[in-house]
């Protein structure tokens, strides 16, 4: 953990173990890990460490290490009725407890398949199992009810059905208020993630990592992604507001949300703020910009046009850029960048056109312009402004960083507005 | 395990050690288990064990149990240039090792700077510090160059950065090979995958399953997603064109691909193949198709014209659809889509055009037209073709669906060409 840690109860150690061969073939995300892990935040609470085991006798023995470790442990997987899912008898043998059948399990597995008319097999009896002294979990969802067995070896275990549409609605109902009681707390840690966009993980962490470090009790992590860093602060609220405050007095042009919303939902709803109007015209991207764009509910209040002009011809017919400025400096430049978006402006009407022409590779490159190079445009009634830049990339990354730093331009020349 | 399992090699005992806190708080989902899984698997090797721990001292520790249980450690994430990013460290102390500063990797990391007209930081240096005795394993697309510790201990140890778009190709260029000499062998089963576009995963599996099961020594994997299933076959190359040809045979017209190729490449190959150029007019789906197209390289020999219209006067004004038609049967009808594919055609020249008009919601829907409706339309000069079809999904997944699922009929129409 860093150096600053405090945080999220460890009150609780908390680990996952999920359980299933497809898990680890590939053929099958393992979601669990994610969802759990948001569910626990929201708790005040933190998984310690997730683990993934085929089915199997793998699982006894990676249960029995977590139990050793841990003081709740969250298996999912392996309640099924068939040969391969082991999870309970597992479970018995780690405790050292004994599995018996239980009647109102078996009232209520029988009264599953009765409501959908099917026959039950020979094979789903063994999902009435239970470890002895345990409780039943009830699963409206499915044949295979889950098992809370309470401390024991100084450790709980919750044996959860893998399917999500089972999992889910157990966790809420049955494990959550559990897992509070043997917390004892309601929240003890607030998480908040602060998005940047336009900064290297490296430039933000140099300038604001000490001065973080400093205010007490507040832990940090930085995740980076194409074109955005997301600094992510835990903490109690009055911790997290500093570290906030800090984090935007440095970098307060770079900064995107506290809330986890994209650039392209922060970038629509300032279009919207302002009454502004946006008209695309794309060459590399493709119509990424576009389709970042309508990817936000509401989009079409500020966006009624895209032009995707991958052809010269398309450049001339569609948003009037002029022949002899193609011949001149070629597709790729910041004069070509700036006739589209004044064009696409005068086509659409709208209040601001952005453009972009540049080379996504893998072949097309030149001395001049290697692969990667892109200009930008940005046009009003009144000015037109124009970038040049150098992504290299694959060529889907680099359509996807071009679009993002074009949204972030625009993001940032009409925050000037 | 699938029950007619066989094989893949445990000739290596092979483990994943996924590190970040954000993986376990759930800020960002684990996908590189299932990525590395799904690579593994197409080598004839399986993962024994997958683990998550949070950034900081749990990685020593989680790093020494793989190490004593395992032959080939893949490491993923804390190779960054922060704080709490001390992969390297924490394998330096587990193998008892020193970590040096490299030079060949200090010239890579400030040529990557360079390139990029950056300047790198001084917190940047660190990620050019290398094991005693291993490789440095080099990263084109990002500040932190990969190491490889030749087994010590008994284990091998890969140490991956985190990015996707950093891990996937390392791992193709520097892991796999290694891992094959590791391993000893070229190959123990080949895997296929063959992708099937229009058709459920109940639905594959319902026919062939059984008789795939028939094939002695053929495991089979079903992965659905998005508007795509994958049936993965595992075994001798001859049991796999028994399943292949089946498979086939059942499926002939959804059948898409068997290299991996996506929707998109399929259909661009088919295209440049016909000699056709393909336009694009796009209400719903705001720019995705034509972006997807332009995700292949050499999209520009098919694709020079697209068309985002989002408002109305855009379809009036872009691609000629009457004023009357959308006051008469609304802007989602098949007769707007005809006349958008229609007038698309005729703007852009292309020898085909195809256009979508749909409610993607959250709001907007009707009685009538509830969200999820879309109809699409393909014109040539020759004729125009409309589908309507509901595909109630959030707005981020509708506009996958239907961007994949207008490629598709596209797809289905020039196959009859």
């Amino acid at each position: 953990m860093p150096r600053n840690c405090i945080l999220l109860a460890t009150i609780v150690k908390i680990e996952i173990l999920n359980t299933g061969s497809e898990l680890l073939l590939g053929s099958t995300a393992n979601t669990h890990g994610t969802w759990i892990g948001q569910e626990l935040v929201k708790m005040g609470l933190r998984v310690q460490r997730q683990t993934t085991v085929p089915d199997g006798e793998a699982i006894e023995v990676a249960l029995a290490e977590s139990v050793s470790r841990s003081e709740v442990v969250l298996v999912t997987g392996g309640l099924g009725p068939t040969s391969d899912d082991v999870t309970r008898e597992a479970a018995a043998k780690v405790l050292g407890v004994e599995l018996m059948r239980d009647e109102a399990a078996l009232r209520d597995l029988k009264a599953f398949f009765d409501q959908r008319e099917k026959t039950m097999s020979a094979v789903n009896l063994k999902q009435a199992d239970v470890l002895v002294g345990a409780d039943i979990l009830p699963n409206p969802n499915g044949t295979a009810p889950g098992i809370y067995a309470p401390p024991r070896l100084g450790c709980a275990i919750f044996l959860l059905p893998g399917p999500p549409n089972e999992l889910y609605p157990m966790f809420h109902a049955e494990v959550a208020p559990r897992l509070k009681a043997l917390a004892g707390v309601e929240q003890v840690a607030e998480v908040r993630e602060l998005k940047f966009v336009g900064l290297g993980e490296s430039a933000l962490h140099e300038k604001i990592d000490a001065p973080l470090a400093e205010i007490e009790g507040l832990e940090v992590g930085y995740c980076a992604r194409l074109g955005e860093v997301d600094l992510r602060l835990i903490g109690s609220p009055d911790v997290i507001d500093q570290g906030h405050q800090l984090a935007c007095d440095l970098f307060a042009e770079d900064f995107v949300s506290d809330d986890g919303s994209s650039l392209e939902e922060v970038l629509v709803h300032h279009l919207r703020e302002k009454n502004f109007t946006i008209a695309t015209a794309e060459s590399c991207t493709g119509g990424l910009i576009a389709s970042c764009l309508t990817d936000v509910p509401g989009a079409s209040a500020i966006f009624e046009y895209g032009f995707v002009t991958y052809a010269n011809a398309a450049k001339t017919g569609l948003v009037g850029v002029k022949e002899e400025t193609l011949l001149k400096f070629g597709a790729v430049s910041e004069e070509v960048a700036a006739e589209m978006a004044l064009g696409a402006r005068v086509a659409s009407g709208a209040d601001i056109a952005v453009s972009v022409t540049g080379i996504a590779g893998p072949s097309g490159g030149s001395e001049d312009k290697p692969v990667g190079t892109v200009c930008i445009g940005i046009a009003t009634s009144e000015e037109v402004v124009t970038y040049r830049e150098i992504h290299p990339r694959n060529r889907k990354d680099f359509k996807r960083q071009v679009s993002q730093r074009t949204l972030d331009l625009v993001r940032r020349f009409i925050a000037e507005k």
